[in-house]
């Protein structure tokens, strides 16, 4: 009798295995069952239905005309609200696994509130893009409209997947948050922690290589352009040599300042309202209020001081 | 009675509240109606199918057989120029939109000729890829074969969409130019306005992070790295301080200029044929014929003129 | 009678023109016949496929139960073997094509072991994946699961592909490979080449940008920030002119080396085991183990030496 | 050179000689253009859109919620007419296509006002099809609630699209009422003429094989079985052997007749009220109301009468 | 301002009061709430993967190899079993929403048991569904091979669903059964009752409006012509005039009959083993085995008899 | 450990064994390999394609242009013709696979020589599908255009597949027939055997039931309703109780012949030119030209003659 090409028993029964060691070394059950994880497919669909909620006329289906746009964002908004609340159950639930008790009730009723929560953002998170799209059209003398801005520019794009991940992360439910980040990152380059913390009027261009950091802090009307980093120099570590959590180690950008392309500031610093910061300046200090710093007065102002130590050089660990 | 779960007629309310808030802003029309902006979508399908046009049994549907490449050619062409065609006309009716006394019948002419023009600009426009396909085999030792190039570069991909762009941008519909441009931007993280001229025999290796604006002047067999930028340095500003536009303020190279990763090459200014500028080097200035310049010659020869002021260091911004 | 639209005729003729000089120019036959390279299309859906067979629970289908996973996997990986034997075969034989006597059997043979080789194997590919997963899970302070990592992280979908990329270089199918990398690029920014050598715990945070050259090697809990090149300075030519290939011509990173971003590594230099670089560093020498390397201390040590030349400033020619 | 398998130009030019005489015989104009006319997918599409608007929570979209109805209701109804009003445009213009002076306008007006008309018959076609739906729950002792046959019951189904199709007959758009008449007739084997007028609460079991006529008028509660068949005996010609259009000349079933399966009824005659017809029956003559018919009374009836002549045999003529 | 096109708030409004009329007619809840019917789409789903899963190398995916058989199976059949088991769940909580206490779990573990009841069946109908294409291959001269048979035969495709159908009825959920009964109608325009019990070997040859009814019980080896139609002659009445549910009221055909096309079988007859009923022919009492009857003898029985009454006449009612 | 909720190991492996038994009892091998058997999914993608290739304006893409109708045609024809040829190869090695000597090439070029006479026959068939078309329009006085006719009448559907497929029956490839004419039967419920041969201007009114035998023969300009049946009285047994296969056994309609409703014609009989047959007859014997039949005539002709006999009740058996 022939053989078949390929060994597929054997192939399938060395992948089982490897799984299972990877499941016994981080102490996983290998009990039947479903998906425990919030899915990226769903939340895909999720952030699409949103685009449309928010921007019916211009990011909804081709073909809605204005005097349905009330329907189409009800039926979308209804649908979207429901998937997202199993996905916030899926992650509160996968949170509290290891949990000795859990209260499958109150997860639930969390999850109800979460979600609602998110709705009622929903307006204002609308009306910062707005803001957003105004400084793009009125930063960018290559902008011809704002509608141009909306359909074309990344930096938008960006935005809209942040600001919706940044409500998510601040409502508890982080795994969510990242995995509504990601596709920003995938679509533009542009990598933001949903976490940073992003007032209106935000602007960036072209935007490829932007990494911003879970901490950062950054006021009104500021623009950034491409290959910015905002990161960390270093971050404290607790007596067992492990880092310790959530301490502020991002720049606070006050309002009005502008970051030319290939810039990277570190650390929990603060950039002074209206400040620039010239491009492929490295900067790991504060800087006045309107001051202009260049490649050559960045390199004068460090000189003196020290050189930039090893803990400097730890550029971008968010 | 049970309540719903969600608040739906609320939420919708307040959205369509801020659209409002919007549309007054931006003095729009609240009437009802249907899309009146070029679509994503279509442009999408569109570059799709000029893929398949300017390359049947490459990037054309994998069962093609050369028999009938002039078939599948003529019936795709067809399809995507009367689509094309109806975007152009979108378009053209937007931008005329604030205008007194909007011709329509003028603007569906011009519509028709835009779309007749791009279609004989196709066999020189395949005529360019092929001089940058032979460029990318003969620059990159590791380049196997044309069709490897073809398939797999990220910077043929970035030129097919850009070479149809900018022939968009030069027929006078540069919002469809820009959201045909934008594709290439998300899948290879290269940034070329579709304004920028560029000659035959042009290569970009690797390729994320290059930003090249939108006067910027490229010669034949020039060859860029990654992160390269073709930046403006300032602009000028008319009396109200905006910005002037359609002035020229990005460089010009000359033929077979090469540029390493990561340099910036910033304002009109001239780099001279056969010049090479090294990698992470930020360029103000002019480069005669045949220099070399590397970080250490370019520090040396700014240091004596000057250190780069705030004008320089708006990297950039085009 | 009324006039077509478009003059399809004459521009298809054109078209046909147009290839018809490139096969000409290209030693091609104008000969009938199908598709005779392997297909992007057929490789994606190879790959989809393989992402679900190495982590059926996490990037399988979104419904799959536990209970299910051996025959899912067994499944998915029949379909994606025959999938890829046939793709195999089409490199071989396209690669064949300009040998004189071609011997049909023997390349359909080495199509099916290197098919079989694949298969195999995967259960290794799975232990190195795991392994770069906990990488990134304890090199991230913000890393909050295993399962975030896998289902977020750019750069853990980044080595999925290669691992899988670079085991198809190995077998002899270089174009498949590469085909197979692109995506990774396309999708997260990171551009590595198929042939670069990775052990195991390799991590990249951020990543976009990240470019790493084919005869690289990179030892063991390697850890890299977005926007690090690993380059070559230049490359040997021979007595004509044209490159030589397959020279090692990149960095050898030994094991627990750390480059922080933007750093610029070029040439066939070793940095030393649990040696770190800093951000922004340009760096074209061998670094000791256990050593520093900042921006300040590396512009000290190249100093006294010599300024970078125009063969340093080839950064990134890969 | 090889030879291409299959000879496409000479097939494709003898299939072009075939239209063209076809098109010459038929005087059509062999002008270019795109379709005039209405498109089967275009109404296939619109009828799955008014399914969902009649009955959200049963034929709508599967995870449609209750408190999101009228959002899809309207959403959906919204883009239903649109779509509607192009087709109705497509036939009325195909209509006129052989009058002298076409008056665009007025077609576009018409089109508009029938489009707002079926719009403003939906509520009472819901209604209508309520009392089909309660009706086929009383009359089949199988059923085991309303939902299940919404659900399952061809008979159903078949209403759905022929209370749609005899709106847009009425309305004066009969190719358009055909069309959407056709899937009915595929899907459940029951073939209903458009123009036929139905009365409230009718029900038909089983179903296959039923044809109605276009001029038969059916009361309520009136009640059919599988492959009967209301057709037309005859129809008077004219002084040129043509038939004369718009005649009546399918049966008139008035309220609460029930006719059983394979029963034949061919001409323009009445079964009075509450009349029964068995299965099989061959029926041209009135039927008395509350009379019971067999195939053995029929055939007494028949017999004294005259024997079926030709006239009669035309059974089916519609 | 310009009026909408269409006054959707009204048609919206209007079919929103239709729906709550019926609501309030059929005493349902208007309260807030997902679906709680079981999906044609769902069921169309699991009806798709379980033809794979019964005969993999004909019915399953045109790609499939043997050697993944095994593989192929399981994995879908783990897909169907989960979601038929979220079906029967509904129709259980439907069916006993109107009781005053329900035990929730109770259903639950009701709807597994039911589940796994249907896949041990499985192995069974596989082996019934094999008799059934031996039967046909051997009925019918034509055939030119069982695959040919189970490709092309509409009678076969019937039996898969009824016979899944049918198992699903046993277990006590009719409404599943019957939407799982309806594709085969749709597809074939045979009308097989879910409830109908029907041995081995059955072949049912053309089949278009073939109809079995709900008691109708078939014996071995059986075989059908087009037209058929297994009726009721008529059923009892209880004091309110309802009929009574659940009696015997279709024909029992024993071994080895055979009934030619266009043939009406009513009522609870027998029709002996072996026996034949001829092409057309209306049968309403016990035919002993090995009697061939056609309209001629028929015909003589019954006239002596009596002619047919009313309730004879009362054909396929079921 | 938890249980999982199905137990398909046990489940698959009896699937498993039901199929051993099966091949077994087929002497079907149960080596590994891929599909031997033509693909149902395969032929409808073809017969779509033909649609669109015979009529490219009314059954090609809704967004066909006419300047675009060769392109189109050619382009799609190719790409039918060289999926027909694998499906025509698939057929004749799975005929052939049980022959001693298989020689594939001469099964290759025959099916090649299959194919390429198949295009040949394409304009042919066209023009008798044209026929049919004005046959209907001429014979319905219900038609409105020629279009609405190709468009909207199930007859002209089940003829296109007829002819394609009684193409492929004569070219020696029954089975692909057989699986193409089944779509006919499924959405028409028309079932014409492919083997039957038909003239040009043949029309089936309303259609559903109608059963066309393979040995049937129908003259030029032919009429039929619904359920008519021209089926086999009988046929010949061998010695060994075989049915003979290959003998004509169904009716010759000589031209314009028309047959009514539910008419059922048995045997080698021949109707004669310009004859008519009355809605229900039964008939078994030859009748004259010009001769009207109806149920009274056909019942007085029979009877003196003899009674039906078994073998006549043998209705429809093809």
């Amino acid at each position: 009798m022939a053989q078949p090409l390929f060994d597929l028993e054997n192939v399938v029964g060395q992948l089982a295995a490897v799984r299972q060691e990877w499941r016994a070394a981080q102490q996983r059950s290998n009990e039947p069952g479903g998906r425990e994880l919030p899915s990226r497919d769903a939340l895909s669909d999720i952030l699409r239905g949103l685009k449309g909620v928010l921007f019916p006329m211009r990011l909804g289906p081709t073909d809605l005309r204005q005097e349905s746009e009330d329907f189409y964002v009800g039926h979308t908004l209804g649908a979207v609200l429901h998937a997202l609340h199993a996905q916030v159950r899926l992650e509160l639930h996968y949170t509290a696994r290891h949990q000795e008790a859990v209260d499958g009730a109150a997860l639930d009723a969390r999850a109800l509130t979460i979600t609602r929560d998110f709705a009622s953002a929903l307006p204002e998170i609308r009306r910062l893009l707005d803001s957003d799209v105004v400084a793009a059209f009125e930063g960018d003398p290559a902008a011809r409209s704002v509608d141009e801005v909306l359909l074309c520019y990344p930096g938008i794009l960006a935005m809209i997947y942040h600001r919706l991940a940044h409500r998510l992360y601040q409502s508890g439910v982080p795994l969510l948050a990242r995995i509504a980040a990601e596709p920003a990152h995938a679509e533009t380059g542009i990598d933001i922690h949903p976490g940073a913390t992003i007032g209106p009027g935000f602007f960036i261009d072209h935007g490829t290589g932007v990494v911003i950091g879970e901490t950062a802090v950054i006021g009104k009307r500021v623009r950034l352009y491409q290959a910015v980093t905002l990161g960390a120099k270093s971050f404290p570590i607790d007596a067992h040599g492990k880092p310790i959590k959530g301490q502020p180690r991002h720049p606070i950008l006050e309002d009005e300042v502008v970051i030319y392309a290939g810039a990277t500031v570190l650390g929990r610093i603060t950039v002074g309202r209206g400040a620039s910061i010239g491009g492929n300046v490295w900067l790991t200090h504060d800087v006045a209020p309107g001051t202009h710093i260049t490649q050559a007065t960045s390199r004068q102002d460090t000189k003196p001081d020290a050189a930039p130590t090893l803990a400097a050089a730890r550029a971008a660990l968010i």
